[in-house]
């Protein structure tokens, strides 16, 4: 092994290893440690407290079930807002959609917009939109200051919820983000994996059902985070179920371009295996 | 970061670390080095020449598709050779179909065979099953002198194909292994995951098509491998599709204590999303 600049990301007994081509861009915001890298495997990749975010290589596979799964729960959707989400990835999925008219996005910190701004430019044209609209700022605050029964789908896209996040998986949080979804609108939340991070989710779900009727892991993998395989959680104000078969080929045509997305891959992703089916099924007793 | 015993796994510019909370074994065989080491996330590991192979924690995760996709495909199969599999794994989950009434291991390296009765004894139970037989040798050399239509299903289960064991992908050796099969007969072998390793399928798939007519990628998440997403493949020695539809609820129900695969996420493996689906279809060119 030469010696070289390595990002090494560990989450206690394991971890993962990236070299870097080039370290282009490595500051300190008011919030976090913002760094941009490179290597021809993973493309250009963000990392936030030296946590790996996104990269341009496998931006998709987040990027793509975080917008299009909760849109295509709420069918028509024309309102949409983002909390966090500073690399604009998220909101250049949902722009995607010709039913939406307006995506407010509420990032907290202006140190990673403009990092995106200048690193992700091909994220940052979501700016030009003029459906798009900026919030430098608290994304709970945001939320509970929003109109009540505004938007038909709130994505939140951020850093990891057992770290600086926690707030955004608040009881009070969810109450606000409720308040602020139309009936019958859609959650859709960054969880954690199943393998290392599984307790998370006891945090997580009993605070979401306080709030919610209608909730459902969606354990997708994505390559190049932790374990490869990562958990999202939706949520809908209303009885109606999270149901997978919304997500039809002719749906996905319709958005254009997708390249991770198969209605058979989100009928899985939605239904647990027997291995960790009883656990959820705990979370719902 | 403490000081510590690590074991790393690199792959060009990505890699994986899984810290050691003890190293059991460390030897090195007439073909390979042999190391056992475990810690509490993902239990008893099994490494061989440096590469993580399988741990007690996530080993359904790589089994349980090798094992029941091709008997699920061959249905009511009796006869079935496995090609390495030398820790008892594949074997263990193969024997738990009851139409099974004979699996035959045959594992190049008998230092891996020691290794796995001392540290995967539960793995090598499968030594007091009558219907289980143990060959150490050489698995081209086995399936040439087999006799023709003698298996209903051969599972490859070596290390890496673009590595040592590159024998075992071949065209004369699957020739060998097409001859072995019953008509209708289904061959499974590891391959690769498709983001770091994605020139092994370009060599791999076109040896396969020389032999077999119908072929099938399985992109399956398995945690702690790579990029958590690896590729197997399936082929049939007939026209006969591989069709996912096989492995259905009753199909799992009646194997008992599957834990990783439901007929949904079969499907999904088998249904490559877009990003990959032209590539495979190049491959059939």
């Amino acid at each position: 092994m030469p010696d070289e600049l390595m990002f090494i990301e560990r989450s206690g007994k394991y971890g993962t290893l990236m070299s870097t081509d080039r370290v282009l861009y490595d500051s300190r915001s008011d919030f976090q440690r913002i760094t941009v890298f490179e290597n021809d495997l993973v493309g250009r990749a963000l990392a936030l407290d030296n946590a790996f975010n996104v990269s341009t290589v496998m931006e998709a596979f987040y990027h793509e079930p975080m917008a299009h799964l909760p849109l295509a729960m709420a069918s028509g959707a024309r309102d949409v807002l983002i909390i966090g989400g500073g690399d604009f990835g998220v909101a250049t999925h949902v722009l995607k959609h010709r039913s939406v008219r307006r995506v407010i996005m509420c990032e907290l910190d202006g140190g990673v917009i403009e990092a995106a701004r200048r690193f992700f430019p091909e994220w940052a044209e979501v700016e030009k939109d003029g459906r798009f609209e900026l919030v430098v700022g608290d994304g709970v605050a945001y939320c509970r200051e929003a109109d009540a029964e505004s938007f038909d789908a709130v994505i939140i896209d951020s850093t990891d919820v057992y770290g600086p996040a926690a707030a955004l998986m608040s009881e009070e949080f969810y109450g606000y983000v409720k308040r602020a979804l139309r009936p019958g609108g859609v959650l859709m939340q960054l969880s954690t994996d199943v393998m290392i991070y599984r307790d998370n989710w006891k945090i997580l779900v009993p605070r979401l059902r306080t709030r919610f009727a209608a909730w459902a892991p969606v354990l997708v993998p994505i390559p190049f985070y932790l374990t490869g395989s990562w958990g999202l959680v939706m949520a809908r104000k209303g009885e109606e179920p999270l149901d997978p078969a919304h997500v039809t080929a002719e749906y996905l045509k319709g958005i254009g371009g997708v390249k991770t997305l198969t209605p058979e891959g989100v009928r899985a992703w939605m239904a647990p295996p027997p291995y960790i089916q009883p656990f959820f099924e705990d979370l719902n007793a």
